[in-house]
Order: structure tokens, then sequence, then C-alpha cells
């Protein structure tokens, strides 16, 4: 099976390497035929072939199994036209062109982490949630546009669009998802003020009548903002929208000590994406600094869903809670007493 | 000089009286001649006069010199058409014939109440910030529909909408209200996607050369989220639009304790708008167990923006100030040790 490897910008240059890294030791102890594959994205195809997502990198994708991401973008091309800067111009159209309409991103809490998250401890002790954010329409795929009104006015213009179809397939996955966890369906929306909203909800009711074992809960979005602050526990499965999930994800991801401890899977199509929630990090970028877990454990997540090996899956996030037990921690997570580590050894200690 | 009472629905009607009593201590203390008047709106508007925003309401506002409303909406009026509901029906359309462009959410840590905070004391001990978040544009009042499509999929589209003018005018204000802070204006966006967001930074660019005293920085909204969590007393002033705002205020009003701590104020108008930024809390509604914190809090914001009356609101905040740290509590604000009090009593007290 072919596994896509695509660097990108930043860091993620230097924690890839440490997903593969793992990913082989894996597929070797558990008789996985695996052949890696590397692809241009981002920055560094701007630089080397003058555009963010060169046709043999979509190619590349198409022809493999799964695809695992680092990051895009950095400074160096922020000024670029916004179509093509590494963003809007390789990361939005990789997830439209391969189907990836369903983001997966777990917030987790590794016990010996506690004390990294700007929660108290006894708010975050156990944290254990999937936020499952739609990834393909909305406000980030709508018409827009900016314009001159008669009034001379600069008018800026985007449109939030959800058909019944695409609401219905990714609130249909967070039950799925839900029947193998704590059976709970948080649906956030914003009911009272959008239309887009108030068919999400129906939908979202009339899925639920196919998982009577599964609870559906309602919540609006500014309440659920508040609520992952308040009492993150409550949550088990989170659905929403494409801007609301990207809102609310980030800020969970927060909870559980440092973005660079998670995973995200993006399904949908007939391959799958994995890469870490956080992004390109230049600051740190080539200073061996960069945090790998997220990485190494969105490759458990590639085990889980595209290569059918929980067993293997289990392996790694058993492999990270020993490292984290034993009191190694990367810059991000340093702590008073810890043993500070860079990212290859992090790699290499997992 | 008239103000018009709102009390609305649910514990509206147990906090407004408090806000109110407080209000004619210190307009007799210092002088100033106020009249009220109270208005129905929301539920009770709708139980009373079949509409939730009736005409006589209206006008009364317009004859105000300033507005003090409780909360609306309830599960009682939840099944209505949306349009006739308290909130679309009541508060959005009040806030857009008042032209309050501009809603002021402060949120502050009053030091006793460190230990209600989920965050860890070091993180949020000295939190003073001001969330500026545009009231009258954008996706709450674009264009909006559902309709079946040539395919037969239901379809729902809500259009986020804004003109220069809009964006200058909000802007503008932040940075006149950082000067008088500690001259930081952090403008929240999404512009590595939206087009409403790119010329909001072109216009928050633009402004800025007015203030060359005021620094301004921009921010992607999914990293705000995340760094109101993770570094809240990084932020002075906050200036985003009107969905965006509505998630990071609510996000950043639970980081001081309770919501029931916070004010608001919405400007922009001849007449202004103060209410607390929480809800009607039907489940504990007319049990005298409301937090009435927040609606005085808001009569302090009156006494500052409206009244032109700094003496009164510095007043105010220090009473409440002195009353929380006699241990005085209300019920969800309430820690081992602290004296349970109820919304009349909280009222006496300040
Ligand atoms: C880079 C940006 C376009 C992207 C998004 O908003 O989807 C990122 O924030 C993410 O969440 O993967
Ligand atoms: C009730 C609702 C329409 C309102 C809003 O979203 O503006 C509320 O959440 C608020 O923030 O005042």
């Amino acid at each position: 099976k072919l596994i896509a490897l695509l660097p990108g910008d930043g860091i993620g240059q230097e924690i890839v390497p440490q997903g593969r890294k793992v990913l082989e030791v894996v597929a070797s102890r558990l008789g996985l035929e695996l052949e890696f594959e590397e692809g241009l994205i981002g920055g560094a195809a701007i630089d080397a072939a003058g555009t963010p997502l060169p046709e043999a990198t979509l190619d590349l994708c198409r022809r493999s199994t799964a695809i695992l991401l680092g990051a895009v973008g950095g400074p160096k091309w922020d000024n670029l036209p916004v179509h093509l800067r590494p963003e809007a111009g390789a990361l939005l159209p990789l997830r439209k062109q391969l189907g990836l309409y369903a983001n997966l991103r777990p917030a987790f809490l590794f016990a010996p982490l506690a004390k990294a998250s700007p929660l108290k401890p006894e708010l975050i002790e156990g944290l254990d949630l999937l936020a499952v954010r739609e990834l393909t329409g909305g406000l980030y795929f709508g018409e827009k546009k900016t314009f001159r009104r008669e009034d001379g006015q600069e008018t800026a213009i985007d449109t939030l669009v959800y058909t019944e179809g695409e609401i219905e397939r990714i609130v249909r996955l967070a039950f799925e998802l839900a029947r193998k966890r704590r059976r709970k369906v948080t649906s956030v929306d914003k009911a009272n003020v959008l239309e887009s909203s108030r068919l999400w909800r129906r939908v979202a009711e009339r899925v639920a009548q196919d998982y009577p074992d599964v609870t559906l809960e309602h919540m609006y979005v500014d309440n659920c903002a508040m609520q992952l602050v308040r009492w993150p526990k409550q949550f088990d499965v989170i659905v929403t929208e494409n801007m609301f999930g990207d809102i609310l994800t980030d800020q969970a991801s927060v909870l559980a000590g440092s973005i660079g401890m998670l995973p995200s899977a993006s399904l949908g199509g007939e391959v799958a994406l994995y890469e870490p929630s956080h992004g390109s990090a230049p600051d740190i970028a080539g200073q061996d600094k960069a945090n790998p877990l997220a990485t190494i454990l969105s490759v458990a997540l590639m085990l889980k869903f595209s290569l059918d090996c929980e067993e293997g899956a289990k392996a790694i996030e058993q492999a990270v809670a020993e490292v984290l037990a034993e009191g190694y921690r990367t810059a991000d997570l340093w702590e008073e007493g810890a043993k500070l580590v860079g990212c290859r050894a992090m790699g290499d200690l997992v």
C-alpha cells in the first residue's frame, strides 16, 4: 500500500519524517507492506514548481491509500494573491478535490500533561472528546466577491451554503463514531439566526431517528465556546459545520496542554488525509524543537481508519503515553523537572 | 432624562429591578435627574401584546436616553416561527432599528473570583480585556433563504456582507477605546478564507494610520479562540465582526468566573442599550437565585457612556468589588466558605 508523504513547510519538514519512522517500525513488526512516496505542497511547492498544489502531487494523492501531511504556509508566501497561497491554493482545493468532507479532531488529555493545560486539573482530567467538522462546504467554498456598490462603497460578500445531503453524511458519521464511544452527539449550530443552521438542525433530528441508542443534543455555537472552557468533559462527539468547527476545534485543542499533541484525520473520499492539528510554526522551524507527537498520533489514526490496524494504533498511543510518563517533553510542553528533548529524539523515543 | 426599562423574560424580571435600584441610589447621591418607564419585550410582549417587539416599546426606546434590558427568550416561545421568537423577532430588529452597531463586552476579573474561573489563577489574575463586536451586519442581517435545488435537495443559504463604511466605524471606535486603555487593538478575522475578512483587514490597516500611538495586530479567529484560553492577558481591545464576536465574547466571558458577572453596552445610535451578557436562564427564573451583578455593572457602563457620570460608574464598580471581597456570592459563584445570597439581597448589598 502506498503512503503519500507531504511534509510541506516550516516544521512540516521535521515532523513528517518522525511520523514515517514510527509507521515503518509498526509496519515491520506487524507485517504491513507499505511503500512511501514524497510530494511537494504549499510554499515548498511554490518555490520548487511555481504552484502550491502541483498536478503531480494531486496524482500521487489519488494513487495512495493514505496521505501524511505536515503543514503548509509561512510569512514568505503571505503576500501572494490569496488563491496562490499555500492555504487557499493548496490545502482547501486538496480537501475539496479528494472529497474529504469529514475532519475528525479528537481532544484528549494524556494524564502526565495535566499541568500543561490552562484549565484547572479537575476540569480536564480524563478529557476525551471528538470533534467532527464538516470540511468541504459552508463559507469556505460558497460564492465570494468584492465589488463597489453604486454609492461607491467597497463591499465584500461570502456565502454560507449547505444542502441536505452534505449535512446528512457528516451527521451520520458523527452518530456512527458516537456508537463506538459514549453514545452522545452534540450538534452545534446557530439556529436562532441562520437558515443554514435551521436546515442543519432538521437534518440532524432526522438522522437521529436511525440511532435510538445515541443521545442527540443541540447547542448554540456561542454557548458551546463557553461550555468548552467551563466543563469540557460534558462532550463526547461534537458535530458542526466548517467555520464553527474551525474555531471550536482550535479552542478545544489547547485544553489538552498543547496543540502540539493533537492529530487529525480527514475522511470521506477514496483516500484519507492525516495531519497534526497545528500549523507550520515558521518561528521554530529548522531548530529540531517541534513536537512530533501530533504527527505520530495522526499515524495512529491512519493505522485505524485507512490500514485496518487497530493494534498498531493502540501500540503507538501506548508508546506516547509511556514516553510522557517517563518525563520526556518537547519545548512546548516543558515544565520544571521534565527531560527536554528535540523533535528527532522524541520520535526515536516513541 | 428618561431611562427605558425592558425586563423581558426569565430572570430579566428579577435583575432589572436590582439595576434600577442601584441606579436610583447613585442618581440621588450625585444629583442626576432620571425618570423611568417600563416597556414590554420578548416572550413577555408576545404573551401580553401578541408581538415580541411592540411599536410602543420601540417608541419608548426612541424617546429615551438609555435602555436597560434584562434578557429575552425561553422554551415557551421556541416553537414559534423564527421571526416571531423573542431573539430574532425582538433583539435583532431592536439592534438594527436603533442603529446599535457597536457591542462592547468587557471581560475582567474581580480578584476575589479567581477561584471561580476555569483557568489557572496565574493565567487570569488581572485579566482586563474589552471585546468590540460589530452588531448590525454580517451573517445576522444578510440575505437568507431555504429552497429546493433542481436535484430535489433542500438547500439553505446565509450571506455574509460587509461594506467599507460598516467596518470603518466599528474599527475606529475600537481604536478610540484603546487610546483610553493599553493602546493595543487585535483585529480578528479569517482573511485566509473570507473575502469579507480581507476587506476588513484592509480597512483596519487604513484606520490604523490615524492612530500611530495604538498598536494594531491581526489574528485569525481560530487562533484567537485558542489564545483566549491559553493566555487571555495578551489582549487589550479585540475588534471583530458580528458572528465571530458572538462566539469569542461568550468564550471570554466564562474566563471571568461566571457569565453572571459581565455587562455589555450597545452603542452607535441616538440611544444606547445596556444589558447583561447572559441570557434569560429560565431554569432558575422566579427563584431569587440570579446574579444581578452583570446588570448592575451594565448600569455602570450606562453612567459612563450615556449619562456622562464616570464618578457614578466608578462608585458602582467599587461597591461590587467590596461586596465580593466581603465574601458574598450568588449561587453561580458559590464556593466553600462564601456567604450565599439571593438576587435581591445582592442588589441591596451593592
Ligand atoms: C489554514 C486554514 C485555511 C485552515 C482552515 O481554516 O481550515 C486551518 O485553520 C485548519 O483548521 O486546517
Ligand atoms: C440571542 C442571540 C440572537 C444573540 C446573538 O447571537 O447576538 C445572543 O447570543 C447575544 O450574543 O446577544
